[in-house]
């Protein structure tokens, strides 16, 4: 269970003051560790180890009790058996201490037993407003204030880059990597079982305390050859509060990137993840929806997170796509070319002024257009005048260099000009060292000079690709306008009276099935035509003569078995369809019938069967539209080709509610079968307008009724509208 | 220009002595270079510097000429101007010698002038049966015979990892990476121009010398670590000759697995790579399909292809998919199952047994699933026990050990460890030691013991499923059953007649256009009936009279504009369908009036423009069938969804020919639209029997027929029927 409540973490991230609540003098405890990771990371503030018998630990007084500390410490950290945790905290929380973190694990992880302990904790929590990071946890880390609060080996050199990481380990790896690769870090925190303390705690602090980092901390970083940015790194199993999460996340996008690592695509790490830290797997492509949103880039391994985690720190996002190569290498950036494309980035064009320079410069055989070929032999002064003229070319937005060992080349001076002529050009530069050790002297001037280089050139353009991803939806973001959608007073009164009628039915007992209540396809039509809707006209018959009029009057029909128990009616053969004639109708009625008897005996005898006919519409393309609810992002659209096209194509679009009008267009636009809505080789455009006010106000109705699910499966839509076909709708759980 | 024979390689790859032209005593020209560097490598044999001026070269007796020399060396290697090559090469042919490196740049790369140089380097080889490696190239190596005959730093710990590289420069890169990765090489060919020696010609010569690859051999790489294998590792911008490189490769496959990186996906590799050695791509979804025919791993990217490459050169490949992960940390271990999936691996289910030793040997918060936690605190004995269990289950196929580095963590022991169960069970392991310099010893460990590992464990997983891929290749082949098709000798007889008839009237002129002719719409349809193709009734009709007869006859039909000038006649409204009332066809008719008379004023008066009627098919699917002649690959059958569905689902499967019944079955059931075919939701199955026969037909005839291209879009396939609906063939530049 989640607290229900933000604490604040001002003191979790830089206390005054810390007591270690379970200090050890055995060196090998974890109690000890942390005691020492604390002095050893040059901690200024008091540090209270609490241990029952020992006098010193480490060299510092130790207390035997919480409550015999001489001040309130800012921050307690729990080192203990989680049998003890619950008293501890308590007592902790008497003496007025507001953060706490809690190493032992024992809790929700092992089971029921440890889930009621874990309980134990939130209440408190809640009722002190204490801010609880774990249990279960590797602690925190937050170097600017010389503050190594974990058990593991860390890494306290300051920098921009911060994590939220629900794994110890994964901090571990983290930590001995930008040790190595001279990242500096931020804050950077493991969540354990986020009983209390998750990340959208996290990131709403980071959000309100954003102002903080204010131009000049940002103009000093780049000073310091870091970007502008202070990044945020997630590795996330579950996410407690979706809505919050991403509200909090997108409003810190606009000025900071945000990326994630998020298993659970597959059965396998669904599996896997549970057994990890309990959580279960949503919707993954709505997750996918979710982030894109948000501005969140979300990481297709670890290797390519920490690639990114790098770039972000120390270069800013490029300001348009167009990318040039230079490289001592043909075949590397004739490949580099290719994953470019494949990134979503663009070949910058060189003007005739950079030709003819890199011309008169470059050897006869260099290849002079983007990528640019300084050849095997290139000295490092040949890489520069390469890397000067197409940096001061305005069509290049970032530049790949790509280096071979050749015999002659000199890796040492070649990674200082670069680093150099980065700094003066200001535009994003990352690189490519291709080998082994002999590269190594390469890579580490670059570290140096904070330019970030890979082993291999894909890794650097995939990187500036998720880095011109971020740059573009923050373009997007400033100039969308949210147009809210206006339902009219009659349809939101229909609404509300269908809304009441429903907890009505609800109540009497009618549609009291649990967890989840379909209507039957009359009363979704009914549903469909008072949120204003255009359905085709159609009726219940309860007697062929009633069907034989209908077809008179409409000319032709569609006949359906009508029940809320059976959800896919084409399977069951429940859908026939281009009835025009009297005789056709009679047989259709006939196999209908049938269906209808052998339905009711199966069913139970209150099961509700009807046959409905409806006027079929001719033509036309058709198409799928619908609203479900996510577990953690609730309300989710989905648009896409519809009838038997929804399972060949898996064309689906999905978009979390609420969308405006500009959204629902560039959705549609986005789809698979958007040629064919808008005139296929030269055919007619059909009624695009209709079909957008369609998703409009499906949208809107299905935010203001307690549905769980309206799909509307085909929906049609011809030259002139955008017709309502065949409906289905899934109560909520109420 | 490439050679027309196929040079022997034995004196190239193992030469008992070389001579080298331009051999300079300035250290830094590569003419200096190469002798230093066959001195460094060990060679054995005998060296002749060629200097006019010198009398010893870094020890070595110096010749004046050529055909001064004591005897006719194996091999001559040239580092001269361009402009002196021909002449010198004269000489060594004369002299005898049959093997040439050429370093020299200045030739096709370098436009016309260099271009007409080697060809005449080319008609030297082909007068006197010369292996000339280049022009433009580095060279090659071939540790184990102590040889290197580059003017890189070369790498000379001799292994079993052999490459063929298009890119000289990507040579020193991997010889760097190989000599700090402790990974051993086998003979390494960088081919510079291919003006003679070529990929295929090194394919046909490991595939002609592949039984001296004993399983004595075999065994004894075995013994070193190494896998039972001589991996082959290729990467080329293009591929001479398609068909042979494909023949050598297919055979070579089955005992020793290729891996190629091929750019051109993108425009602007395609651009990158004309400018970087003048090849012109192909297809590059033909590539994919030809490469997975022959076996051929396609590479992503080049750290891909190098972490493929050391994967390949330490572990045989998996027996079957399944993978066990162990690992301390469950973060990287969740992530490692979601790419498992993506990389066609399953997570090993655990036996009853092995999740009980596993229960009474790990702790309890440790998941005893597979993925196995044997927790952050685990020392390497945990590790063992873990990994011991896994590795003697009958389920599992390989293991994937993952590290992360805890404050306890053993991580050298742990390798040990990890080496010595991998050997005593013998089954492939892949290791991820995550993090940065804290884990290198442990990698060091690994790599002494040829244990493939990685920084992040997607990178060790997706090299497992490449070589799980290769391996289902493997068992596919042996079980592969070939029965080609026998077209009637009826149907033969008629094709004949129809090529000399096509030859005929090329002669008189009449499809004389270059390079393609189309046949009009009525000669196609004639064509594919003649190949003994189903397609509807039509005609050709010179009046409206002669279209209400065959309306009367057939119920519905279609109109047609058949001219061989208007390929996509629906762009053109050229195509009326739903015609069943003679009111409606003489609308139609009008309409396709109005559109012949314009036709002929637009084109040139020769063209013939014709109306067709054809009987309408009514229901069925559409689908596309067509072949088309790739540069590289030649004749290639494609099949896909039909009709507007061609560009909306991109459902293109390519075979190249020649194909038998099984191949077209299973790639028809590859198909996005095949759960259509086969009866969607319940609905009744469509002519599949038919639509192979159609396949077979339509295969066999495009290669005995003088056709570049035959395209049925659609085919109609009904319950009962495949129907050549609408046809377009094209000629070959006969």
């Amino acid at each position: 269970m989640l607290a229900q409540f933000f604490p604040k973490l001002q003191t979790l991230f830089s206390p005054a003051s810390i007591a270690v609540v379970g200090a050890s003098r055995d060196e090998t405890k974890i109690g000890h560790i942390v005691v020492r990771n604390l002095l050893d990371g040059g901690y200024n503030g008091a540090i209270f180890p609490i241990n029952p018998v020992a006098t010193t630990i480490a060299g510092l007084t130790t207390y035997a009790d919480y409550h015999d500390l001489p001040k309130t410490p800012d921050l307690a950290i729990i080192a203990l058996p989680a049998a003890l945790v619950v008293e501890v905290v308590t007592a902790i929380a008497q003496k007025g201490t507001k953060s706490i973190i809690i190493f032992s694990a024992g809790f929700k992880e092992v089971g029921t037993e440890g889930a009621a302990l874990e309980e134990k904790l939130v209440a408190l929590a809640e009722e002190y407003q204490l801010a609880i990071l774990g249990p279960n946890c590797l602690g925190l880390i937050n170097p600017a204030a010389h503050f190594n609060a974990t058990f593991g080996k860390a890494h306290l050199t300051p920098g921009n880059l911060r994590f939220i990481l629900q794994s110890g380990a994964l901090a571990t790896s983290l930590f001995d990597w930008a040790a190595s690769a001279d990242v500096g870090l931020g804050t950077c925190v493991t969540l354990g079982n986020k009983a209390v303390v998750s990340e959208e705690t996290i990131l709403r602090q980071w959000y309100e305390t954003r102002k903080t980092i204010s131009s000049h901390t940002r103009r000093r970083q780049e000073k310091e050859g870091l970007s502008r940015y202070q990044p945020i790194g997630l590795y996330l199993e579950s996410i407690s509060n979706g809505r919050e999460f991403l509200r909090y996340a997108k409003e810190i996008s606009h000025d900071d990137p945000i990326f994630i690592l998020k298993p659970g695509k597959s059965s396998g790490a669904q599996k896997a993840m549970q057994s990890h830290t309990g959580s279960l797997a949503g919707n993954d492509t709505v997750l996918d929806a979710a982030l894109e949103q948000a501005g969140i880039i979300r990481c297709a391994g670890i290797e390519d997170m920490f690639d990114l985690a790098r770039s972000f720190a120390w270069e800013d996002a490029p300001a348009g796509p167009r990318v040039a190569l230079v490289s001592n290498a043909g075949g590397p950036a004739v490949m580099s070319a290719d994953m470019l494309a494949e990134a979503g980035l663009t070949l910058a064009p060189l003007s005739q002024k950079t030709h003819d320079i890199l011309v008169d410069h470059l050897p006869r055989a260099a290849a002079v257009v983007n990528p640019v070929d300084v050849l095997g032999d290139a000295l490092a002064d040949r890489y520069a005048t390469a890397i000067k003229a197409v940096l001061a070319e305005k069509t290049v937005d970032a530049l790949v260099v790509i280096l071979t060992p050749q015999l002659m080349t000199q890796i040492e001076a070649t990674a200082k000009i670069i680093a150099e002529l980065a700094k003066k050009y200001g535009k994003p530069v990352v690189c490519a060292f291709m080998g082994g050790n002999t590269v190594a002297i390469g890579e580490s001037v670059l570290n140096t000079h904070k330019i970030p280089s890979f082993r291999y050139p894909e890794r650097a353009i995939k990187a500036l690709g998720h880095m011109w991803w971020w740059q573009t939806w923050r373009q997007k973001q400033r100039t969308e306008k949210v147009k809210p959608i206006k339902i009219s007073t009659k349809i939101s009164a229909a609404i509300a009276r269908l809304v009441a009628e429903l907890e009505k039915q609800k109540q009497a007992g009618r549609v009291a099935l649990n967890p989840r209540v379909a209507l039957n396809p009359i009363e979704s039509n009914d549903l469909l035509k008072k949120i204003g809707l255009t359905v085709p006209p159609s009726a219940a018959c309860a007697s062929f003569s009633d069907a034989q009029k209908f077809l008179q009057k409409n000319g032709a029909a569609v006949l359906k078995l009508a029940s809320a128990q059976v959800l896919h009616k084409s399977d069951q053969g429940g859908i026939i369809t281009n009835i025009i004639s009297s005789d056709a109708l009679k047989k259709a009625w006939d196999v209908m019938a049938k269906k209808v008897t052998e339905l009711r005996r199966q069913k139970d005898a209150t099961a509700t069967v009807q046959i409905q006919i409806q006027k079929q519409i001719v033509g036309g393309l058709e198409i799928i539209v619908g609203v479900t609810t996510d577990p953690t992002f609730g309300k989710v659209l989905m648009f896409g080709a519809g009838g038997v096209m929804v399972e060949l194509m898996k064309d689906r679009h999905l978009h979390l509610l609420p969308l405006d009008r500009e959204t629902i267009e560039e959705l549609v636009a986005s789809s698979a079968i958007f040629p064919l809505l808008k005139g296929f080789r030269g055919a007619k455009p059909l009624a695009l307008s209709k079909l957008y006010d369609l998703i409009a106000r499906l949208a809107q109705a299905a935010e203001q009724l307690p549905v769980a699910e309206i799909e509307i499966n085909p929906v049609i839509v011809t030259a002139d509208e955008a017709w309502a076909v065949d409906g289905k709708v899934i109560l909520q759980n109420l």
